[in-house]
């Protein structure tokens, strides 16, 4: 027996012609089967997919919690990432200077904002200045066993297309003559995240296959 | 200048050939722009893009923690999502039963996990029967401001592809003759999530135009 609940009540009328509204009420199976059928595809050009949200997502045979807290600490960017290298921590505590060596000479500022109850990892980046932070990497790592029913991770990321990627906003804090603008790689960003991920999960599941810690030593001091 | 730092010393050797492993150290840009530019498509199959996990994501103008609190409610899922009715609490405290009516007389248990640090949504919901959760919608709101320089929220939402949905592990509780499972539906996630989420986008734009409360008073006691 189903409940009547006073959803959508405050709506009024609204909740019946309400655009972008698709419920069983208004569109029973035989009305919203076509139009779901109707946004399916064979296939699905790159802008549609990665237009303007960058995710990816995997799964990485080795410990949830390992895995979250290797990657909570900032300097496993140094190993897994393509090409930040040279961490080392600012006067601004928690706010972290490195090299991306895709630019020329271009230094990224970093904060890592970590939830361990949640197991989500953001890292806050900029290219040239750490005053703000725009580049927003959001992680999550999630337990493998609740959601596909076997030991290990999956790793979500996702990344959203700040209008900074288009135009840099603070040109006084480039490098005089630089080539690139990290907004020139957006584009790319889909192959080049899922590459990523391919480093991140190569090197966790070796640790974990050959009994090293996640985090190595030298990242814990 | 770049300080050296230990990173995958832990490795030895296979730091510069374990397989999966693309690093500016052993693969200079002019060897990985080639590698990534081919990964890069003009169009991506349905199946590489929603074969194992469901992605979806969107704007939402509306405050993130009024969208996340509205979202919290395992109620929320009776106005926004296209089938799920008749939410009432089960006798075990935040074990919620509805009907799905995707299904023929079917039941759907619901326990929803939430961070509101993280503003991390997690609907652990089952068909049939609420001792194991195993359809896992992982959903986070993130404040746009940070991510997209302008008010509002962006919602990030992913399923992954539990082998429950290729078989009913629990068919003594499936009501008799049931013609579908849920997992016939999974080809049509993905258009069916984003059908969802423009329920959800427009019931939020709505409320928060009109200067209504997004969780409405009902809801709350």
């Amino acid at each position: 027996m189903t409940i009547a609940l006073p959803a959508l009540n405050d709506l009024g009328a609204r909740a019946r012609d309400l655009p972008g509204l698709t419920r069983i009420e208004t569109h029973p199976r035989d009305v919203a089967t076509p139009i779901i059928v109707d946004m399916l595809r064979s296939v699905y050009p790159h802008d549609q997919v990665f237009g303007d949200f960058c995710p990816v997502q995997g799964y990485v045979d080795a410990p949830p919690r390992d895995l979250y807290n290797w990657l909570s600490n900032t300097r496993s960017l140094e190993e897994w990432t393509y090409s930040l290298r040279g961490f080392r921590e600012t006067d601004e505590p928690g706010l972290w200077i490195a090299q991306d060596r895709l630019g020329d000479s271009t230094d990224i500022y970093t904060r890592t904002i970590v939830n361990p109850h949640a197991m989500t990892v953001d890292y806050h980046c900029a290219w040239d200045q750490g005053r703000h932070l725009w580049m927003i990497y959001l992680m999550r790592v999630v337990d493998a066993q609740v959601v596909l029913d076997k030991p290990g991770s999956v790793v979500l990321w996702n990344n959203c297309r700040h209008p900074f990627y288009d135009e840099n906003p603070y040109p006084d804090t480039a490098p005089p003559e630089r080539p690139v603008w990290v907004g020139d790689f957006w584009e790319m960003f889909s192959a080049g995240h899922r590459l990523e991920l391919a480093n991140l999960t190569a090197i966790a599941e070796y640790r974990h296959a050959n009994g090293l810690p996640l985090t190595p030593d030298w990242m814990r001091s």
